[in-house]
């Protein structure tokens, strides 16, 4: 009898095509941030549990898969009348950022001065799925540790919005503010520096509160005062003149692919300056962000080490490309399994991929034309009948 | 102060060298197995529990890892008094074949009737870590499902050796034995059916054993009889008279790259017909294997189908792969950070990546000589000097 077969809740299989075509968009960002002198690194899957946990990875760190203790040491734990906690020594990792955080930390001495990362892996978030919400993702991140100037953000918005123009998303914008900016104006609200993170919190809600329900909360939450000058700052946003604190950062990149957005918030605690969001007309929410976080990588260290980074949500960019096969793949079939026809069809197989063609052996089946329709669909566009006289067959374009 | 920052134990940070070296690997061996009409699909790393459990995975099953239940199932775990068992519904794959069988049962009215599968990807095992294993670890997996006859075998073997030829490993040889072969044999030395496994256990301990050692396992176990008769059988052991049920894959194949090897066992119990083994002289473990397993894909769906596999062992491939950059990229060193400098250097690196070519840029140091060196040993070996006067400057090798 079949049993229940399915991958576990909020995961995913990756059929042919799919899979192709995630693999792909994959190469073109790959390629892309190595040709803007980004180097690639990869770190484990898994990461030890009390440093995953150790409040650096915000909110997320409540969605962490933990992974048990293994033989004696479970024994152990268990038998100490341990409390679940106790029981896992692993974690799957959640974000890019924690691990990476880790690893310069690790392999700083093997590292340039400033030191350019590429991270492309997938992460593990234990969330309640929904639409477009998976418990397994793609995260493909850039970073740069050691440079505290503008430099180090020209060239992190430079690459991400190259990669996204490779992958046909030339509409792609990043919006961009400033968390001194943020400060400045709350504090101006009259928000004392204890509720400034949660006054953050209401106006990162802006999207699904909208602004009239974002004065309300802040109205709830920190009085009448802060939730009336709130109201008349928006009412009077300006997002055309852009602070001083942004306008190197605008000379550079050219306000055409940039936008300031002074309600921009991001939801992590750790970012310390500039932060990040990219929108593409073709998505309702954003397909990338991040900031810079000069007090993160030195927590491991003991030291303050700079850095900024822009992760790419890759499951949202994905959704906005079309896929697809090329249809350029040859299938060759086989009027038998005999020797002669076998050695035929894997000689004829060799030279046609010296020709750079994707060529399929199959064993001809009862219906031919059925196999042809099927191999079309999987992107194989020609033909040939292999028997075994051994002459040369053609290859015929399937219609 | 400095905290512990080592990954978890057994597994491993890849630091830029060795990712790109892994990388283009990996490309290469994709590209292969695609140009053989293989098609990439992926399942997610984490199975259900009781799936992955279910013993298919043989030895391998009690290296996995677990991943503990969440909220409210988790609570009810362990008030509930379960045992360590009962606290995880998850856990990570030991290997690609496990999920192959469910990805197949999932989605097989979605599949070619003969179904090519290519699998890259890590896998995790609790292993003692030692010298060369990994508890994280990538295995890259072609499988045919569907096709019961030579020509599956061909093309698995005619791929995995392209794929090995591509990465430089042209002295890479596949061994090979059936086992019904190693059925009829134990048979006739007297074991019965109970013991055959037992006694391919053994046998499958010669590496280690030599011939001495498990002729002396064999008496211990199966007593005086079985001992003598297989003492006789190393004696004589012929591996030049292919014997008949793989003749036909010695003519397609032929034998520069195949070799019988009467000997050779593989530990799983899965295997029901042909199995294999790659060697290569620069290691002195087995680079890859597999072999046919007909019962294990139609558990899930209650029906047999026939299945074939091999499976390269990335992480020794690898090891024999010469690697390190090819030392073709630019760095472009910026005298200031001021707009000017910027801009101009922007605009040089956009004109010198569309020549495909890796740029990178960095602020000049005070050290300059220090900084070129360490580009130099990543892969960067050409730089220029932007400085605010807009000129363009000339590319120089950095010696």
């Amino acid at each position: 009898m079949a049993k229940d077969i399915n991958p576990p809740r909020g995961m995913r299989d990756f059929l042919p095509a799919d899979k192709g075509k995630r693999e792909n968009a994959l190469a073109v960002i790959r390629g892309v941030y190595e040709s803007y002198g980004f180097q690639e690194i990869e770190t484990p899957a898994l990461e030890n549990l009390d440093r995953l946990l150790s409040g650096q990875g915000g909110d997320n760190e409540k969605l962490a898969y933990r992974v048990m203790k293994r033989g004696a040491e479970l024994e152990e734990a268990i038998s100490g009348g341990s409390d679940a906690d106790a029981l896992a020594d692993l974690g799957l990792r959640f974000d890019l950022t924690v691990p990476l955080t880790r690893f310069y930390a690790t392999n700083r001495t093997s590292l340039p001065s400033v030191f350019k990362a590429v991270q492309i892996g997938p992460v593990w978030r234990a969330e309640r799925p929904q639409k477009g919400r998976y418990r397994q993702f793609i995260q493909c991140d850039i970073d740069i540790i050691g440079d505290d100037g503008i430099l180090a953000e020209a060239e992190l918005i430079t690459a991400s919005l190259a990669a996204l123009d490779a992958l046909g998303l030339k509409d792609s914008l990043i919006r961009v503010n400033h968390r001194e900016l943020l400060i400045s104006l709350l504090t101006g609200f009259g928000i004392n520096s204890e509720n400034l993170s949660k006054a953050m919190i209401i106006i990162d809600k802006l999207d699904k509160l909208e602004v009239s329900g974002v004065i309300q909360e802040l109205k709830d939450n920190l009085g009448d005062q802060v939730a009336n000058e709130a109201e008349k700052w928006f009412d009077s946003l300006n997002t055309s003149e852009i602070p001083e604190i942004l306008s190197d950062m605008f000379q550079v990149i050219g306000s055409q692919r940039l936008k300031f957005d002074p309600t921009l918030v991001r939801g992590m605690g750790y970012y310390t300056g500039v932060i990040f969001e990219i929108e593409h007309p073709g998505s309702g929410l954003s397909i990338g962000g991040g900031g810079r976080y000069d007090g993160m990588v030195g927590k491991w260290l003991g030291a303050d080490v700079p850095a900024v980074g822009i992760s790419l949500g890759f499951e949202r960019v994905i959704e906005l490309i079309a896929g697809g096969y090329q249809s350029s793949g040859v299938v060759l079939v086989l009027e038998d399994d005999s020797i002669e026809v076998l050695n035929h069809a894997l000689e004829l197989q060799r030279e046609l991929i010296e020709q750079k063609l994707n060529v399929r052996l199959e064993l001809k089946p009862k219906r031919l034309n059925l196999l042809l329709e099927n191999m079309k669909a999987n992107g194989f566009n020609r033909f040939a009948l292999i028997s075994s006289d051994g002459a040369k067959p053609e290859l015929k374009y399937i219609d």
